[in-house]
């Protein structure tokens, strides 16, 4: 339709209609059947009868379930106006591949791009139109379960992974067809709740959420993200979704969004809870007068926005501009035309779960798994030596992440399976469960309980140890339980299970020789596993391909190249720790002045993480040669060229992932010690030497300055290119 | 002098002398018998030969002492300007009182007052000026150390402290021949830094500045405060020391400072380090344009200042107004009338460490003892009981604070010689050292160091085990070391050391009828003392008569009546937490709908700390009756009464802190869940009952509103009376 076709739809639309469009029901107000369930009480405030007049749909998945309630629903709607069909693909719809964290891991937003071009794929073949994702919030706080949906905490690093997941998404120039929208949230800075605590109040100051928080959700407006959604939270003691400050000014004034505002589940009908509108109606003012177009299962906007029109509280043309934008939405993907886009093809069975797409998922959770240790090149394991493979995640098929309702872990290749393909010379054992016995974690449509006695445990525990004593090597498979991170996931506890600290330690006893593969779905405080352990893979939440990729680099078909895009805390009581922290007066370094007792540190644990940002090895080494610049000084005009060697001093190829990082040496305000400005993958043979060249412009070195403008300041900048945050190999250049 | 006097001095100063004013040094650069120490080398950019301008001097006590270096300086001065003598005074010069955040406990600013009225005479007698106190930053982070010199995370309790302490300090009618003149500390929000490690960055929103922080700072320079200090940290990105807005339009003119502003201790060189100053001459611009009176050590300004004017970069008059506080200052204080104040009079020994002193230390600390735990009124005890007393802090004598510089460790009133005063049948048992053995922690003056070996440790557990099950019952003191908490104290580990752990199951397995005291400096982690003991008191650090007032709270001859001034968290992983907090979207209770994994909680732990803020008991019990008011409605001109009966239902007298606590039900930004607007003791004897009543009126109810006017909103307001921060003793009324 044409512009002029949308406007005239809209002025034909009955009031009532046009605030249908702006709602969003879940599935279990329609059946496949009847389409919209008429008659059943609601708490929504409005009746069941008006669901038809609903413009959105969340949680329905499959091309014939979505075509016969497309079809019922638009039999019912007056002017049979399409439904448009959104759910939460996060890392994929039945391919599941590394959850987002993992993926800021690889460093490679090409692989993002993938990651949002197969699960888009396989979603629009199952009849989706837009997802919930991506998730691009800032988050430095590892006790918050839903830090596994992020990519991670750095605004450079999520910038670009965001711009990349919006075009996977999303397909090359928007190509509807075979691609879905996508839905960036949560905005904004929902990823800073105090004290890691799921929904809590944000604490922050306005250079804070312009300078850190929002850029990456800029770079996914800037790629065309179709859609953002509001985050839960309050963000100076105001809720985002009634925010008018953030959503009008920032969010469409400054940052340039035209798609589709939604808010999240609800978010509307807890502006009451929050306690900023005192009943549905003012949520509902709030809401819309705020700029949010869409209502997520609240009911505020069906059951209060006419009256508000009525009353003439808030104006018709508010309304309209907000449904405009919904039919342009569905215009622009094409559901006036084909409302049931691939439905009866055979789309689905050609897209979804592919052995291409299993290769794809294999290849990125290999790419997305930190080598934290590997002492005396424990690894990779040979195929002849005889290995004790232990731990409740040897043989678990729940490794997929909180987020992926809609695929079948069945189809997860498990570690054991995996690994039998490699090797004959593995015994398998589990060990004990992923919680501690009798434990209940609860979850979204399924909890997870260790059902195992205390005594059982201890003779699962007691076996496990026997059979790594017998064999030349161990290797465990510990982790958190996929349901103890994602929405609603804080934990206070970020180490792994007691009871796998008891597997831990019994196996390492019973032989030392032991590498452990961390499962989890954030940062976790592993001091306990790197004391017994030779080789750490930290492999979070790998997918449906996960046991695959995990024997790629077990055994070396694959050699690690993912870097920490999180800081892996010493303990909790760091957090948050994130390698861009600002100098302060009274900076020291771990284990520097220990005397002095006036430094900014704690006197009872190290300032640094256990892992930096940036940190990760490899099964070759590389050594970096001197950083380089083509020139001292240079003018905003101009750029500068800054470089290093680096060369693969190992015995095997690999793919190192050379990272740029930029300190402002001084500024109208502090400065962070260092920004990451930049990253290469350089892939390098045995002996293998290349320069590696980055260009600096003046435009990389702005800042909200102390008047609030976004610029560079003339002075010293010192440019580090290194293997990790902590680099120390740099020149300075100055900028007149 | 009269205020022209004081400018025609300015005017005859030459601007060398001018700068001198406005520079603080300390002890080191003069000795007694010379004065100010020339021809020495010196880090502070200045020649040593330019001591004698110094205008003040931190750190020298000592009615002779402080004599003798004003004259030696006054005739080195051109002018013969009296020098400004400042020094630490915390909660006590010799008569040392409890920690703030224990005075905080108290809820009771008279006791405030005394505490600064006792420990100014005592410092004035001792021939000093101005001490370095009230620190009243807001802190809501327990692993901060300097938590203990705060009197806790409450806005309302703050202001009551810091304004009842600065008209202790400087006496009725600033009464500056026996008293001190103040300076509050340290503006502003130096009690946030991130993940509460000493002096880094706070990030604050300027609604959460305005709102919860500067209260405190505001009611003490309302009380009249002499002078503020600034802090070390940024605020906003901008070191609070060069921050104009902070202090010139926030500082002077919204809050109405008049004083001196001193920078804290080399806070203008630390500009430089935290990278918004490329140098000395900077960080000396940064700092006078921004309103600093007074440089504290860094040489800055006596080594810049002056070609700064030269140079036409500040202008003289911006120093004239700087040095004309100062002299103002010192007129106020009679300085050029009596510049040795006290010196060469009985006044030290007539007023320093009395018997009287001693007594209202004696009694403040029993009030700031918070009893948290007594089962089957475990306490008090009975002196025909034998008791083992056992623990480190048994017969220790630092039990100060960190900040008791200027104490004889010598004076202090151990726990044992206290308790011997009341009972012949205790036994005594060290049991361990208090930090663990072989661990140092590094202070200022002194270090701790436990020599004990691990063996000897292993010895005297047991035998104070053994000890303990001799007798009917045991009490253990126990807590961290002075050391490690205040400045630069801060930790990770919020526990006892855990040699004092063992120590504690070793006791409690022999004898379970067992109390425990616990001596801190900030909110430790207690859950495995109150797993083990059937009493608790938090004793905080109680200062010299610590032990009579522990011993007169466990013998029953004080009846504790302290409350919580700031939450003891359940465990590290839940700080900060404070019970201001704020609603969020989906609120939640502890142990309420624990299937429901989408709600604002940690999934391994509750989110509210083991005792709340405003919690504690007594010996006594009381009772509440419903909560009334006059009137529902209201308008802004008129006051509610609302009330309640408390009855003392226990069977002996006792002081009942009485709090009240209001709830702004909906606002147009997110309201605290609750917010304490003030406290009432009163006093019961066994069965009296007594009406307590507390006037509401608007003023009571503003906030800074959306749109950041200070101003109260018509709507419903909860009222709670009640015994802590916890209570749902209420009832509500109504603003038009």
């Amino acid at each position: 339709m044409t512009e002029k076709d949308l406007k005239a739809l809209l002025s034909d639309m009955s009031l009532k209609e046009k605030i249908g469009q702006l709602t969003q029901l879940d599935a279990s107000c329609f059946s496949e059947e009847e389409g919209p369930v008429t008659g059943a009480e609601t708490e929504l405030g409005f009746s069941a009868e008006d669901f038809p007049y609903a413009g959105s749909i969340l949680g329905v998945v499959g091309a014939e379930q979505i075509e016969k309630l497309q079809k019922k629903c638009m039999e019912k709607q007056p002017h049979h106006i399409p439904v448009l069909f959104m759910a939460d693909i996060i890392n994929g719809y039945r391919t599941v591949f590394p959850i987002p964290l993992a993926l800021g891991c690889s460093f490679e937003p090409k692989e993002a791009k993938e990651v949002g071009d197969v699960m888009a794929k396989e979603s629009a073949a199952a009849g989706l139109h837009v997802t919930f994702a991506p998730m691009v919030d800032l988050v430095r706080d590892a006790r918050w379960g839903r830090v596994m949906e992020s990519t991670g905490e750095d605004p450079y690093l999520n910038a670009q992974m965001a711009a990349a997941m919006v075009q996977g998404i999303q397909g090359e120039a928007a190509d509807y067809d075979s691609h879905l929208g996508a839905c960036t949230k949560h905005f904004a800075a929902y990823g800073a709740p105090t004290a890691g605590r799921e929904y809590n109040t944000v604490e922050l100051s306005e250079r804070t959420l312009r300078e850190d928080y929002l850029p990456s959700y800029q770079a996914a407006i800037d790629a065309g993200s179709a859609m953002v959604m509001t985050s839960f939270n309050t963000l100076d003691r105001i809720p985002a979704t009634a925010n008018q400050w953030l959503m009008k000014d920032v969010l469409r004034e400054e940052m340039g969004f035209q798609g589709v505002l939604i808010s999240d589940w609800n978010a509307i009908g807890e502006l009451i809870t929050n306690g900023v509108a005192e009943g549905k109606k003012e949520a509902a003012r709030q809401a819309i007068q705020a700029g949010t177009d869409m209502d997520m299962m609240s009911g505020c906007y069906m059951s209060q926005l006419e009256n508000l029109v009525q009353e003439g509280t808030i104006s018709e043309d508010s309304i309209d501009t907000a449904v405009l934008r919904v039919l342009e939405l569905k215009n622009k993907m094409g559901l006036f035309e084909n409302p049931y886009r691939s439905a009866g093809t055979d789309s689905e069975e050609k897209n979804i779960l592919t052995e291409e797409n299993r290769e794809a998922a294999r290849k990125v959770a290999a790419d997305t798994m930190v080598l934290l240790e590997n002492k005396d090149h424990f690894l990779p394991l040979k195929k002849e030596e005889k290995v004790a493979f232990i731990g409740p995640y040897a043989e678990e098929k729940r490794m997929l992440g909180a987020w992926s309702f809609f695929a079948n872990p069945e189809d997860t290749v498990t570690c054991r399976e995996a690994l039998e393909e490699k090797t004959e010379n593995g015994v398998f054992a589990k060990g004990c469960g992923i919680l501690n016995p009798g434990q209940t974690v609860y979850g979204f449509r399924f909890n997870m309980t260790n059902e195992d006695s205390e005594e059982d445990t201890e003779k699962m525990i007691q076996e496990a140890a026997e059979e790594a004593a017998k064999c030349e090597k161990a290797v465990l498979f510990l982790g958190e339980s996929c349901l103890q991170s994602g929405e609603g996931g804080s934990r206070g506890d970020i180490t792994i299970p007691e009871v796998q600290k008891k597997l831990l330690r019994a196996v390492a006893q019973a032989n030392p020789n032991l590498a452990v593969v961390v499962l989890a779905g954030r940062p976790l405080d592993i001091r306990e596993i790197k004391e017994h352990a030779k080789a750490i893979v930290y492999a979070w939440f790998p997918g449906t391909e996960g046991g695959h990729a995990i024997a790629d680099i077990l055994y070396g078909d694959r050699n690690p190249q993912a870097r920490l895009a999180m800081s892996l805390p010493w303990c909790v009581s760091q957090v948050p720790v994130f390698y861009g922290e600002f100098p302060t007066g009274r900076h020291v370094e771990d284990g520097e002045q220990i005397e002095n007792r006036f430094l900014s540190r704690y006197t009872d644990m190290p300032n640094q993480p256990l892992y930096p940002f940036g940190y990760g090895l490899s099964y070759t080494e590389y050594s970096y040669g001197e950083v380089q610049a083509d020139k001292q000084e240079f003018s905003a005009g101009e750029s500068v060229q800054v470089w290093t060697t680096v060369k693969n001093t190992g015995n095997r190829e690999g793919t190192e992932t050379v990272q740029l990082y930029i300190t402002d040496e001084c500024g109208s305000v502090a400065r962070p010690l260092r920004e990451l400005k930049g990253f290469q993958k350089v892939t390098l043979k045995p002996g293998e030497e290349k320069k590696v060249c980055f260009t600096i412009e003046e435009s990389m070195l702005r800042f909200y300055r102390a008047d609030m403008k976004f610029a560079a300041e003339p002075g010293t900048f010192t440019v580090r290119i290194g293997a990790d945050s902590r680099t120390e190999n740099r020149v300075k250049i100055y900028l007149k």
